[in-house]
């Protein structure tokens, strides 16, 4: 076969495992948004069936004698020989997905699908009902699925060579960090950011934050919000989950979800800031990738900076409010008629020891993700025992945040992630604050009307200036790559650092 | 290999089967009701790549094989070997699909599934801008893909022996009912319901149906509306799509939709009244059938007359209406406040020469399903070019129901059908009338309190009436068998006929 030929049946390959995994993508939106309560059990089976379709159409021996025929190896994924970059990146990508997916059972990958789906549903009810022990079981295989994961793909408990299993779950969702690296990060950080809020003192108290807040007003108001930014609503739509969330359902179909609470104005439009990011980025990779497996973010803390970039960045920034508020003030005239931007701007940006995560100030963000990663850390090592977990969470939550919840809802259960048996996803959080702060950094070098243009409610330049250095590549370069690429520079906190000091610096004598 | 072993194997097929049949509903009733406008294209390509996997799951040579080993042919297709009658009925309805599906090539199931997908949606546009001409090409895929088919199944053009292409369609949705069959039916019907029609005169007119009705409070209506008649709804849900359905992607997930015009408060109720029925059958199916091809109705047309007895049997009664009314007039206090349950009774069931199939009366129904199976016919057989359609549809719309409309929305385009290419489907709704009634006639024996019941709003009766002698078979009996079984009696319009006339004679005399 020539490598044309070759080629062309390794893409065919792709664009059907990617249809599927689009196709089940269907399945699990409708589960988080839709399915009526008895329909679970079914749903799992049905996301279990198509899961493995979707393994074994990327995992047949057709794959790897293909890879290997075109020169991809393990070492030297994008291969040597005279392929265009753009398809050299291509084997970069399905080296990857194939050899981690090839070394998983089928069988395996079936139960585990089977078991995310009633997982997850036992979440959101023991959530509901704040109710930790209905949800233990479901957490328990799910933390001995991931350990299983990560040991057939070569991790072993004693790390020999290799890190921990736990250094194979990051290593899904940012290639090549492992646990030592972001402790090496994550350390310093802590103690900086520490530093700051104490430095802070005592939080100011906005007592208009705590009105009531009409769920359909502020349903109302994140459609109009959407179309603010620029989101292109007949290539996607807002609906309401248990946690928020965006799924790329094809390139013109990527969908958003919040929640709304009729006591929490912020949380709602946050959410649906943050899901926008995302959602930005999934529909701005370029024609050519689509339907392939490079239409996809360079890894989960690069599309945690796009998230997070709009929902901090951009959306907690003044001049953003200084163009927005007056239409959130048409919405809520009871409420805020008598605010002003900048009291807003203040109010959002005040440093509160909130215990919901994605509630949580730009300050002790960080130290959230931190309390999850010592967490899982534990978990996947075996060291804490998955019924342990409420009682170290709030030992943990008292430790970093300074208090705990009362509630198991609020605490321990109010993230979907470890539902879904993603351990190794929250560190990308905080990566991608760096990131974000990286890039930027960078932006507001190329754009200098950057801020009159958030004021005006004008995000074209924004959007272009990430389409054209970040979107375009979906996930040809590796993070490192990517970065170099758009910012010269590697991976650091210094940018975000420098951001924080900035903003709470000139915030503190504002007050 | 021993028969315990073959029929567990295909038992799995099957599961495997219908499981992939229940993803791709999800993926269609997505497209219905929440796809992004700009997601169409993608999720064509989805679903023909589904399709084509559950087609592959169902023919392999292998499903063949265990039918043969099992001793069911095309002949005797419940075999004649020692198995217990489930199974045996099992056996029957897996040689059907099974001798269906491997007679179709993988590549036009799936170009077909593709080529649905996109009509669809040119359809429901075409529908909104009333522009036949933005929909032909796609009904002209439609119809050569029924001719294929057909083809495929081994009818021919001249009908030798067989009966036409149009049969091989027919034979999908009721099992052995040709056109011939159906025309000795049709014609007598046709006969005598035009001259029932004429026999009523002018319709009276009712002003206050013509009133404005909100389309937020009719939907709050039919949530209640679910609730009354006893529809579970941790089981199924209600939304919004261009065209009315029932969908089952689950046994414990079965979905309908309406849609809702202001100027018309029937349309909404009837439609959820209609759908309602059909998703009491797919609920009711009892376990042992579930995840199996015999959690399924009989036919179409059996299917069909589940919907039409709950539509009009019970929904146009006036017991039923004695019950329900009063909690309309609270819904609509402005507009019904002045009128009764029993000027109610006669406005809905007034015998009005709607253009809407699904607005129209229970005499005039029989004349539209009647119009689209002379057209459907001709298409199929070739004597009506599709871009002719809108001139025919005008012509026989005047012969049969006295009038034409004014825009190809609110006519040749109004039903859904002839776009996802289920020609041969419209005669079940007319069939369907006659089912039903042979079966109430039935229940009506067995049940002397029938009438209190529903005047009281008490269902439970009904359903555990058609739960145990009609949903309990699932797909197990054809339905000469089913109807056999149920009513001791052969298909037959006499109830259907004495039904209309004892109604509209009553009528007559009241007003």
């Amino acid at each position: 076969m020539n490598t044309t030929e070759s080629l062309e049946k390794l893409h065919r390959i792709d664009r059907e495992y990617r249809c599927l995994e689009k196709a089940l993508a269907v399945l699990q939106w409708d589960e988080e948004t839709y399915l009526p309560p008895k329909g679970i059990g079914e749903r799992a089976e049905q996301l279990a069936l198509l899961q493995g379709l979707a393994h074994q159409r990327l995992v047949s021996p057709e794959t790897g004698r293909l890879l290997d025929e075109l020169g991809s190896t393990p070492e030297n994924p994008r291969g040597d020989g005279g392929l265009p970059p753009l398809e050299r990146d291509f084997l970069r990508v399905m080296r990857r997905s194939y050899d981690r997916e090839a070394k998983l059972p089928e069988d395996f990958v079936r139960e585990a699908a089977r078991a995310e789906g009633l997982s997850q549903a036992a979440w959101a009810g023991a959530r509901r009902a704040n109710d930790f022990a209905a949800f233990l079981p479901h957490l328990s295989v799910m933390v001995d699925n991931a350990r299983k994961k990560a040991r057939y793909w070569g991790y072993t408990d004693t790390g020999d060579g290799k890190g921990g299993l736990y250094d194979g779950l990051l290593d899904i969702y940012e290639p090549g960090l492992g646990s030592a690296e972001i402790s090496a990060i994550f350390g310093p950080l802590q103690e900086r950011l520490s530093a700051i809020l104490k430095d802070l003192g005592s939080p100011q108290d906005y007592p208009f934050l705590d009105q009531d807040y009409d769920i359909e007003t502020q349903t109302q108001f994140n459609h109009y919000l959407m179309d603010y930014l620029g989101f292109d609503r007949s290539r996607g739509r807002l609906d309401t989950s248990a946690h928020p969330f965006t799924t790329s359902l094809g390139s013109d179909d990527v969908r958003i979800t919040t929640r709304y609470f009729p006591n929490n104005l912020l949380s709602s439009i946050f959410s649906v800031i943050h899901e926008s990011g995302h959602a930005f980025y999934e529909m701005g990779f370029p024609p050519e990738l689509q339907g392939s497996c490079l239409a996809d973010g360079a890894s989960m803390a690069v599309h945690e900076s796009q998230s997070r970039l709009w929902e901090n960045v951009i959306g907690r920034s003044r001049p953003f409010w200084e163009g927005l508020f007056p239409a959130l003030r048409r919405y809520f005239p009871r409420q805020l008629g008598a605010i002003s931007a900048g009291v807003f701007y203040r109010a959002i940006n005040l440093p509160r020891p909130t215990l919901i995560r994605v509630d949580a100030d730009e300050i002790s963000y960080a130290l959230h993700i931190i309390l999850r990663f010592e967490l899982e850390k534990q978990l996947i090592a075996g060291e804490l025992p998955p019924e342990e977990l409420p009682r170290r969470w709030r030992e943990y939550s008292r430790r970093y945040l300074g208090r705990e919840s009362d509630t198991d809802s609020d605490g321990v259960l109010q993230d979907v992630h470890w539902s879904m048996g993603a351990f190794g996803y929250f560190p990308s959080y905080a990566l991608g604050n760096l990131y974000s702060l990286q890039f930027w950094t960078q932006m507001k070098k190329d754009l200098p009307d950057l801020e009159s243009s958030l004021a005006a409610g004008r995000f074209q330049p924004v959007l272009s200036w990430l389409s054209e250095r970040i979107y375009r590549w979906g996930s040809r370069l590796t993070p490192p790559e990517l970065l170099l690429k758009v910012t010269g520079k590697k991976l650091s906190p210094a940018p975000f650092l420098d951001y924080i000091e900035t903003k709470y610096g000139e915030f503190r004598t504002v007050q």
